[in-house]
């Protein structure tokens, strides 16, 4: 589906075009760096196959704008600068990253951009220069540089929220009243899985950068570079998150563990602390049950008071023993 | 054993070679863009030798061509390029990775495939080639590229098959009620072995593709170039799950033992609880059970159901208070 | 904020300059190495419009100047070489790394120096270099080396700490008597957390001085090469303190899971062989505590000190054959 | 000691050298591409003076030949090339691998091995050579081949028995019965042990390997390349082994962990589904052993009958209870 | 201070230098290479000022020399080479590593050493080449190769001695009665940090031997570098010997873990066996110790023996129960 297509004229919104062909021929004739951008929601093979020829983009690439499920990767094609982008969104509630997937195409006088799943970043985008026709007038170097800039923004957030989330669970495993309820585990694994999905998206950016940095690529001006290194860094910051994020959360599933075994010797102690108190007294009684003729004791009028004291003060004992220890 | 052989002109199934030298002389003069494809299963030495000879392939890559086992790689010899991969099929049932291998060498105007195993993708390639005469016109090199794309689209279903199997492991690991069955980590320690399996076959597959798409092998055309591409995009995204896959259950297995450590705990404490409440009414019962001349209580008519009663209470009151401390 | 703003002449602090952009036209038209440097502290975009434009510094490296959480980098833009680093302080009561930041411009008689955190080594690097004014009067790039040589010193003084911090670690896990404290997973994870932030700090900052080393940024002489060359070494130092520390505190880890495990070993067999201590007698006394009407030993005279002597004697027995085995 | 020396004439042993200079000056003359192979067993330095000076052996090469504990490695000197490899044998009884070494020199019409340790491999490689006139008649370097070759493919088959054992050790360690002895833990490192010194081996030949492919070394014809690239492919897969097989076995001692905290978890709740099924009736016998002078079940003639009964139903009922939860 | 200082003549020790400035000229001048060597120990800023200035070493190699603490590296300076590395020696009693350091300078015509800590080579090595005229009348060179071949080789004796004490503890981990002691993760650990500090001497020393290997330092030979050679090779191994080590001591901690938990389980089977050998009786007696009036059993003659007999078989009965199911 065809969402969003206008053609620029120095960097300000101009009309729709009606025919892409005619419209594209026009804007590459012009003097005032006019180009088509045209926005589509996983479009079907048909309504893409008029775009394709129109704009001559290649039959892979086009392939690959159709499913979902591609890595983040740059290629290079005879009238085109194919990208593929990531963007994710966090669910909080859920604390679960959602990957949806963003196809970039853009060529002398147009951009394509193609999106899977629910991303609102390419409308977002559009909005946003549509209101900074400075940035927008440097034709379409600007939108996929806006995009990128988008999309690894919106990585950073998450990397501070997942920041936030990891503060929230290092509290609750080093708590020193928990720390060992069943769920932690699963809890550390799906942080873990998330963080995966993080660095999958990112991960795989980082070498287009390098290239859109090192001005490799077709369609870059001298001055744009600059900008893509700024979109670089903060991805690379986004991947130092995502390493940082993946090794604490491996350290803190093995303090956890520790902790696990520590708690359960805290546990056992003191279990063992209160079994020790009802052993004494039990044998104590088992003691005076014997049915020997001659316990002189049994016959005293004080034998029976005496021997609960003594119960009383062995218990009293043990316990002011086993808080000395540390076991109660 | 020879499955299959033809001679293949504009893209299109000819006659069946009768005599393999004449046949490839015939091809190479032939202004068609003719070529012969031998499909070979598991060939002897003998069967093997005459297309040795009439092909000039190298005799170390015909020994590698009758032994299986050979690691996945690309050698260039003279007169032909000789290219190894391990095509996989899951076999859900057992959770298992099974390997087979298939050996390709293409020179002009001939393709020679050879399989070890049970792989249906030879056969399965030439059946869609066959009908799709664009593709097929283009040569040896087609066929090879047909192959590939074909072992890798593989590989991304596998990887597919093998998320859905960890998802379903998760449940198991992270359910409530479940996660310290004894088999768990045996479950966990042969999804790796099969995870092991699978980069064995995609990860030595990087290079061959890293050199077909750089074009630094022979019998490439400029415009196959991109298909390879494709391949090899797919083929770092079969990585990309294998090495994610394997970090996965690296991290289950570590979540696993936590878990155990944690329903230890927690059975402890049970047991702990049940223990404690047998135990204070035994020591009672055993107070009662002295034989002191002097125990007022026991000469009470409400001695022993009062006792009864405080048995009772001791155990009601001992429920209460762990249970309200999550032992039980 | 301007916190501190001078002209240096050969290597001595001059006037405060009153115009920045008269200054700097004076400071290059004079024959004496003259140069202004000027020194902020969080400044406001407007507070840093002014010095922007005088010094032409470029509009990405300002928008990275005035937000702080950059990564240590160098980038070179026209007219001014870019340096980001984090300087680092530990607050070894509460044995946490703080992080501040501290960006750089370097240009032809100029220096901005950007603070962001409370770290106090832009003034004391001023104050050290107006005491040495032959450092001081190469000029720009002596600002810059002096700064990072502090910075990385800073790293090289909290390695140190850290390493002592180690230490006392190592004798709180290792001590015959302790180690199984509840908290010394969560000290441990937490130092971990503090070693990660160092090498945040310590490891994106070999790039920079690596090209420093190599000199392909600009405003390098050929005397001041051997200088960072000093100053990479440093780092290179640090940055293996910081990756020795994450190694041990990793070792440090697992070997106190193993010790828990002992020491949960050791109070099993402590506990049970109390219990058994326990369970002895009080079988002697279930014995002779039955009602058989037949049962001589009830009505000998010695018949209970025979048997207390009994307990005492299994009880006795019991104790040093466990203390024998290690279990006491 | 010199263990066998031949002068080879057309890929035939022809006669025993008499004086290895003399011997050494006819085959550097001959026509026939001549070579003399001395074979040595770890020689003393009188022994190899000879050698040396005849052969103008480098002496850094000698003193390396004389003494074992040398890496893999290859060195070229002037005049000669020389080779450092570790054969192993796997001694499947003890399930440990040894290794020994063989040192090989090649140069313009001689070959000079030397051996340390009991590895059977230059003999049997010279007994093959001497039946393959082919390949010998290829001259010293075809030596160096056979022998490079021989010894890789010893690898690959210690890394299938080392493949066979490891499936052992898998049934052992996830048998449903087993899988908790103790020697299990040591069983697994002392694989460990074996794997490493596979790969002290196997690793640093991959080096020398890869010079003799890329032809960097001298003494090379363009004929022999191939063959060396198929032992640096069957390194390769040497090398896979024993990277897989280490692998498996962190995860199967990881795994090996696990289970035995599941089985302690198991063996622990059915010794205490035992420990209450011997409470509770316990409990019932301290009741009715209290001394209350009113107990009115006391005196019934069923009181007795019927409290056994009462114990008899609670341990079935506690024995279904724990069999039904997976207690027992 | 200044240990020992002399000219080389032709190899041989010749005077002593009276002035440094008068005898570096001559030495200069001289047609026979002669050299003077100036060995110090932790020399003081004063005592080494003079040294600087007549050799015109580096002020930032001087800085370093006087500072111990310095990683192992060589830096190129006009007029000297300056290398840093860091002896170790191994004091087996308290197994521990003690890390010396040395600088070496050599220039045209000079070599000085300087020591921090205890390190005896600069000593022995100066010994040794005063014997050997052929090594010392290679010049300054000579000298740099024999101080790195003594370090070197003492990291390979030392590597051995660090592989006596990890069979010593294997041996101590794996035995059958032990493994469960308290201290051994913490010596475990404590070899890990000897293996740390191994590798933090070994490991950056790789770096400048390539270089000497390679030629691309000044002052080199052609027939010097095969020497370089053969102790990057020794270094080569001690770098694999460390890493190795490193492995092992990881994997023995983990095997040694796993122990634990099997010692534990086993532990706990025994405690419970013998448990339930007294809680059988004891639930025996307290059958009988119940006080119904109609309990015929206690009025026979027999009953008491055949209680007792009772309880003894029941215990036989269990102690051979447990024993066959190896719990005992």
């Amino acid at each position: 589906m065809i969402v969003d297509s206008a053609i620029y004229r120095k960097g300000r919104r101009a009309e729709t075009p009606g025919d892409l062909s005619d419209a594209l021929a026009q804007c590459r004739a012009s003097s005032d760096d006019a180009f088509i951008w045209v926005g589509m929601s996983e479009p079907t093979a048909e309504e893409f196959d008029q775009v394709t020829s129109e704009f001559g983009l290649h039959p892979l690439a086009v392939e690959d704008s159709l499913k979902a499920h591609q890595r983040p990767k740059m290629e290079v094609y005879t009238g085109s600068l194919f990208t593929v982008v990531r963007p994710l969104t966090y669910d909080d509630a859920r604390a679960r990253i959602e990957a949806s997937e963003l196809m970039v195409f853009i060529g002398e006088s147009f951009v394509v951009t193609v999106r899977h799943g629910s991303s609102r970043i390419p409308a977002q985008v559009r909005g946003r220069l549509e209101h900074d026709p400075k940035v927008l007038g440097r034709g379409p170097v600007a939108v996929l540089y806006a995009l990128l800039d988008a999309v690894v923004d919106a990585y950073l957030d998450i990397a501070s929220e997942l920041q936030v989330d990891l503060e929230e669970l290092e509290e609750k495993v080093f708590a020193p009243t928990g720390g060992a309820e069943t769920g932690v585990a699963g809890v550390i694994y799906s942080f873990k899985r998330q963080v995966l999905e993080f660095r999958r998206a990112t991960g795989p950016l980082s070498e287009p950068l390098a290239r859109l940095v090192a001005g490799t690529v077709p369609y870059l001006s001298h001055e744009t570079k600059p900008f893509f290194r700024v979109v670089a860094d903060h991805l690379a910051r986004a991947n130092e998150a995502g390493d940082g994020l993946d090794r604490l959360l491996s350290d803190i599933l093995a303090a956890h563990l520790t902790q696990v075994g520590v708690r359960q010797n805290d546990d056992m102690r003191k279990i063992s602390a209160w079994a020790a108190m009802a052993a004494v007294p039990t044998l104590i009684a088992g003691i005076y049950g014997m049915n020997f003729v001659h316990m002189p004791e049994l016959r005293q009028i004080w034998g029976y008071p005496a021997v609960l004291a003594l119960m009383v003060t062995a218990v009293t004992y043990l316990y002011f023993l086993f808080k000395r220890r540390g076991w109660l």
